[in-house]
């Protein structure tokens, strides 16, 4: 049934479902039209995301994944700088003839995401839109002193790259038609996933973490954007963890592997820019928590302004996807 | 100039100049993926509002216009649960050939609205999209022990209106076309005003003012929301402040004027329920603020559940915009 057939109060009945009740020593419930909330630390941090709900919804995604993959990039965000992510509060924009199972499925899979990230669900509005969005702001917590910025890396920092790469690259540059008969890059792409053990390390090494940025809009395009607002060039020894399916795909060469592992997107690891005197410490602690990683290379001064990135000594041409434009070269 | 002769880089680009700066002891600044806040209170107010952009551009409105209307109405949400607004958030969804010039004439007016308000604007993201949007996400903080439920009114307790009603009510009871030859309709709607010394009040009385709402979607809708979740009837024995030009427009007609006064939007004042022994403390406050009021009846037992509001001991009819369906009668 479309979502023409239900009055409005109806609809909001029905995602009001999935809003959560007040938190410890909080008041204002379900519904209202703000909420308030006891801060758990000493700094909180905010943060908004915003999206077309079809530039999300890949053909093997359902749109209980679309919901999942749009709660897990507010989530990045809040994660990267530090934080613990507490609460989210949605907007959503749809047509009169948006499916109402699917608007269910839609929130079904942010509710799972929100259990997964142990992030509560505040409420929200439901607007009136020809083109389906969705927007998500999100609340987070961090003990940390110095959250770290995009623009602190500093020469002689150590770039350490978090996560897996390469299955959304499949996506980017050899497009959905072709991807959406190779059954590793679904399974990848299907639910991105954003560490929340992060914040851990970044909160009691704030100090010694000079930058950090997730990997939401592709990883080329984070290195480049932590060079270019620092002022350095990160120089390059070696690629981050990247699906063991793309050397076969790529048969072993190491152009198409780089390619695909520089422009992907919603690969949700993070890049830090760790002070050198203490790198062995931040390598002891992310394998403590687990975290997959890898030491990538360092930053060195940049005396050209261009390139930004060198890879194995040589530039790395930097692509990024232009809301505006489409693909275009940056770097 | 069209969005598609630019980047999406220049774009983010002209939008940061209006992202404020880092304030006391925070780190995170413009651009950055999230910012960091320092708590100002023990209790922070959370909100989300999102809009179709056109259906917030009546044709009297300028850009800059419904930038400073959809900043308000986030600040309203935020002042009217008692908490004196602190950042924004924004969220923007455009088609390519948006015109630039008018993007930044719609950051103009945040811009304008946020300097009136006294709130920051702390960042956001850009998407494309066929049917322009906006969504804005807000942080406030108070000192109030029990922010304001919607559903806090108990019998007994007396109800006031602050603000002034009726302007928008000719739009949404006579249509656009009629309204955009009205000049005094068109001058109380080109930009609505939330009033922000209201939160103090708000956070010093919070014991006994049981209940706020503001009247974003019009007053009927709202004395219905707040007598619906509350379960109890309103007893109504007079009307609010409203634009004297309608008694004119309407010939004295008592009924016109109700009308017109119950089902507008974007009329951002307060629906109070008080705590009928603290009833003149609260005028007084009013008075001190210097807030236009009303106390417009009492909260009585409602044995029917139907209807929820009585004016002059009769019935009233509420109407409310439904986004999916138009005009509907709810009450």
């Amino acid at each position: 049934m479309e979502l023409a057939g239900y009055s409005e109060e109806d609809i909001i009945d029905i995602l009001l479902k999935y809003v959560d009740e007040p938190g410890f020593g909080e008041r204002l419930g379900k519904g209202d039209d703000a909420r308030d909330i006891i801060p758990r630390s000493q700094r909180i941090i905010f943060s908004i995301d915003g999206y077309s709900i079809e530039s999300v919804k890949l053909p093997w995604r359902t749109y209980s994944d679309v919901g999942w993959s749009i709660v897990t990039s507010v989530v990045s965000d809040i994660v990267s700088k530090g934080g613990i992510p507490y609460a989210l509060m949605v907007s959503i924009g749809l047509p009169r003839e948006f499916s109402v199972n699917e608007l269910i499925e839609l929130y079904n899979g942010m509710s799972e995401a929100c259990r997964f990230y142990n992030v509560r669900l505040y409420g929200g509005d439901t607007n009136l839109s020809r083109d389906p969005w969705i927007s998500i702001a999100g609340i987070g917590f961090t003990s940390a002193a110095y959250p770290p910025k995009r623009d602190g890396v500093k020469v002689g920092d150590y770039i350490i790259v978090t996560g897996y790469y390469g299955a959304s690259g499949v996506i980017a540059v050899d497009g959905i038609d072709k991807a959406k008969d190779i059954e590793w890059v679904k399974k990848y792409t299907k639910r991105p996933y954003a560490d929340t053990r992060l914040p851990n390390i970044l909160s009691n090494y704030s100090k010694v973490i000079h930058a950090s940025m997730d990997v939401s809009d592709g990883l080329g395009y984070t290195l480049y954007t932590l060079a270019k607002s620092s002022q350095v060039l990160l120089d390059l020894e070696t690629i981050p963890n990247y699906y063991t399916e793309l050397n076969s795909y790529c048969r072993n060469n190491m152009e198409c592997i780089v390619e695909r592992i520089m422009n992907g997107g919603e690969e949700y690891g993070v890049v830090l820019a760790i002070d050198s005197a203490y790198i062995n410490k931040i390598k002891k602690e992310l394998e403590t928590y687990q975290i997959p990683y890898r030491v990538v290379g360092k930053a060195i001064r940049n005396t050209t302004k261009k390139p930004y990135i060198l890879l194995w000594g040589e530039p790395l041409e930097i692509k990024r996807w232009d809301q505006f434009r489409g693909w275009t070269t940056i770097g």
